[in-house]
């Protein structure tokens, strides 16, 4: 019988051989958890509980098998850094190895909250009870923090939802974080104040400093209302940490940088729903930023929706999230794109929205309209 | 003429065609940098100084492109994060994208010292002024405290020159952070007390807490002569943060866990060399594991002296540093390794270890000698 206290990870082998990709399933086992043979594991507690068990093997198309390994609870602790560790720490080394599932299981699922606010609490923050979010990125990386602020301001009287700082924008000579944040902080509000919205600024916080929880602390002080994080940069436990802080409060956007080579071989890394959605969603994330079909990179809408499906499936842990497909977005895509995401999803303006000069406000404006009309 | 204040990355373009593969090159420099289309680009210092140039492009073998883009060193500023952010933050979502090399200039040179001990600092600390150290690790994960410090203490007494905690050791309920590390720093003392030795104890630093070197410093103070962090997991600013902290001073090891999928495929990702070498390098690692040919991982002889090449090259990023293959090491297997790998290399030894039992020590011994030995 299935041990239902346990957490279970679903591998894709590309073996063609039963025999052997039980094998390798087995020395996964090993390998992400007590990680030495098995003739040495430890009788008793450590290999019956501690040693992942081999629960299931099926085949999975053409030379390929799927493994379901469990794992316990106490392997992982209360860390995300380290259920990541033994879902995939010395397995990502591993060629012809793909994680393809993930269920937290009970105790995981209670041991973890998932995202403080997720759709429902972005909603209530911002005022956007309907339609997709439309979250204008300020860029580009090299401007003033004046040039930047005065952006920021004209996207929010343009009804943005979210200011959203490029992943390049980190503690600069040309933008300071301090003076950078402070300036965009008080344009967002005085833009707020003109138009009566709530406009959020996320704030990107790369660890300056070393500790990327007190920069995102100071960014708060300094008037960000959500930060954005790289946790394939600045580390999971920053993801975490942020959401289950109570007096830290603010959402946490999170960033795809540095993650790409999980996703882009079918035959190893981890699957895009996983990386881009369950997984974020263990960290703490509210809203998962992940590159859309029809722009620079090369995602199909399968992916994409395998992605946005993870974020807000609502069996998955703690509450539904906001996926974030950046880059594709503009008046003409509006209707195909609201087609394709629906309601719960945020939408990043990216670079060309700068085309529009001081007119961007009004290019913010049209696709806000063009997202409505399109969702009517 | 090329302008040496900036910092240099080769890319692999996958692409046969010149035109086309200059066309991405292009685009990558505008992607890492401004993230704008090039037609919105501020004329001036962002567009002369800012964005990524391609400096050179040439075949790379059949169907491939080599591109030498160069940045500015303020889009990096003084964060180790940031640099990977430019070097392949967006750019490691893009397939058919691989980097191939990293030369930082004078500018960045100047501001990352790179790490604090390297070979003669560790070489300094343990008293081992010829031939490769060993490391013993001290697992399995499920073990108690009482346990683990049993067999650090051995292995000291063997003549261990760095006791090394597994990575899976994180601050789970068998053996808590606080406990653990206290038992273990006790029992490394005690045995160097006994024998005159000066081995090392490197702690595991997950971020239990949310941050990693607050954690870090705790662990000093517990006893712990060096630490041992996950940057694929736990962010490359804590190992930044770590090495140029004057207040910690102690050695800090990497870990390649949650890296892998950037070194399976030829076509995208970090070169071996890289990955585990230079921006190890740059973010302040003193000692490099990667995971050793012969052992249970797939990387080739040449892959590994690669990396083993990254690590010491005297024109790196500040100091050499110490390579450290992990797994496939024997006492049969010591004259191989040595001919291979030569005098300045840790050598870990892992769960096989374990097969000696209450003879660890010996089995330490042994393989000790049989490195002098092939050394001689």
């Amino acid at each position: 019988m299935a041990d239902d206290r346990r957490f279970r990870v679903t591998y894709r082998i590309a073996i063609s051989d039963e025999a052997e990709a039980l094998e390798r399933a087995r020395a996964v086992a090993l390998e992400q958890t007590v990680e030495v043979p098995d003739d040495v594991v430890p009788d008793g507690w450590i290999r019956d509980e501690i040693v992942g068990r081999v629960d299931d093997l099926r085949p999975s198309g053409a030379g390929a098998f799927e493994a379901v390994i469990s794992y316990s609870p106490e392997s992982a602790g209360h860390e995300a850094v380290q259920v990541l560790n033994v879902v995939f720490g010395n397995a990502s080394i591993l060629a012809g190895l793909r994680v393809t599932g993930f269920e937290p299981g009970p105790v995981l699922s209670g041991r973890f909250a998932g995202a403080r606010f997720g759709i429902a609490g972005l909603r209530r923050l911002t005022g956007r009870d309907r339609c997709g979010l439309i979250a204008p990125v300020i860029k580009p990386q090299g401007s003033s923090p004046a040039e930047l602020a005065r952006i920021a301001g004209r996207c929010v009287e343009g009804g943005a939802d979210i200011i959203k700082e490029d992943h390049g924008l980190a503690d600069q000579p040309m933008a300071p974080f301090e003076t950078r944040v402070r300036a965009v902080a008080d344009a967002v509000g005085s833009a707020n104040a003109r138009t009566g919205g709530r406009a959020l600024y996320f704030v990107n916080v790369t660890g300056a400093g070393g500790d990327p929880v007190a920069q995102a602390h100071r960014a708060k002080e300094l008037g960000g209302t959500g930060v954005l994080v790289m946790p394939g940069l600045v580390g999971w436990q920053t993801v975490q940490a942020l959401a289950s802080d109570a007096d830290f409060g603010l959402p946490v956007m999170t960033h795809p940088a540095f993650t790409g080579a999980f996703v882009l071989s079918p035959d190893f890394g981890i699957a895009h729903g996983l990386l881009y959605g369950a997984l974020q969603r263990l960290a703490g994330s509210d809203i998962s930023v992940f590159p859309n079909v029809g722009g620079r990179f090369g995602f199909t809408s399968g992916q994409c929706l395998e992605i946005v499906e993870a974020c807000r499936d609502e069996a998955g842990l703690g509450p539904p999230i906001l996926p974030s497909p950046g880059g594709g977005m503009s008046v003409g895509r509006a209707p195909d794109m609201v087609a394709m995401y629906g309601e719960d999803v945020v939408y990043l303006l990216g670079g060309s929205l700068l085309r529009a000069g001081d007119r961007i406000g009004d290019e913010v404006r049209k696709m806000r309209e063009a997202v409505e009309r399109s969702g009517a």
